[in-house]
């Protein structure tokens, strides 16, 4: 598989290297959301390489690594706006919190370093998400900040108020 | 801009709407790589949807965060392998662990509750990565995880041995 996905790399090379371009994301914006497999960024949302950063963890929640790329993303390379994407049928809505942090601690022997994340409502977990974000005192800009639900069974981003 | 990107989303929509697939990747693999706006990891590695989960942060490094969403992938959506993939010209060569640390304390009148993540040199970088990966106990799947640096002048991706 990974010689695959390395053969797979070396025809994109051929067919469409990419230009140079500047570190900093173009439309000074940062995205972040789920690693869902069935999430493509910048097919999505039409992006075009140099647009964005893009951060992307298991439900697209905020965390402390999160706010660290963000503070990086604003604070070195020019980003003043965060647009964060949550999707039905994610991987955090199959665990509890107390479930999978207690299985975690069974199978290592310690207790796990972070909150698990769970969920049950994808839109109050944008919610929670955005309220994380516009208080961070890390970050530069904390009001350019939007929420969606991306609708995985056809596409469609919808905002959340 | 939000407009335009729920513009170029609505337009995806019409003219490829995703087909339905199963929350587990088919590849069962996760992808770890950095936020940078010139990678486009689908793209780039030939993927199609519903094949690989994609994580990425400030350079791609393994932090709590990505343990957590690996935990996830591999504990309930069944991947086994991991690529990690970094790249030259990073945001994370842009700053000192000290002196961004400093930065945000200053700024925030608090100490800043993660490691920055800094490097100079991005092979010792995914190696440091490729270790964490393989010695967290909260991970089923330690084995079969590979590293990359990505040479952003072209696309290319080359193995890190």
């Amino acid at each position: 598989m990974f010689e695959q996905l390395l053969a797979n790399n070396a025809a994109y090379v051929e067919r469409e290297a990419p230009a140079p371009l500047d570190v900093r994301p173009s439309l000074e914006l940062a995205i972040v959301t789920c690693m869902d497999s069935r999430l493509d960024v910048f097919a999505s949302l039409g992006l075009a390489h140099g647009q964005a950063h893009v951060l992307r963890n298991a439900g697209g929640i905020i965390t402390d690594d999160t706010i660290r790329s963000l503070a990086l993303s604003q604070r070195r390379l020019g980003t003043t706006s965060v647009m964060l994407i949550h999707h039905e049928d994610c991987g955090l809505q199959l665990v509890s919190e107390e479930g999978f942090s207690r299985e975690l601690e069974e199978a290592a022997g310690e207790r796990p370093p972070f909150a698990i994340g769970a969920f049950v409502d994808v839109e109050a977990s944008v919610r929670t998400s955005l309220g994380r974000v516009r208080s961070s005192p890390f970050l530069l800009h904390r009001d350019a900040v939007r929420g969606y639900v991306y609708e995985i069974a056809n596409g469609r981003l919808r905002e959340v108020g």
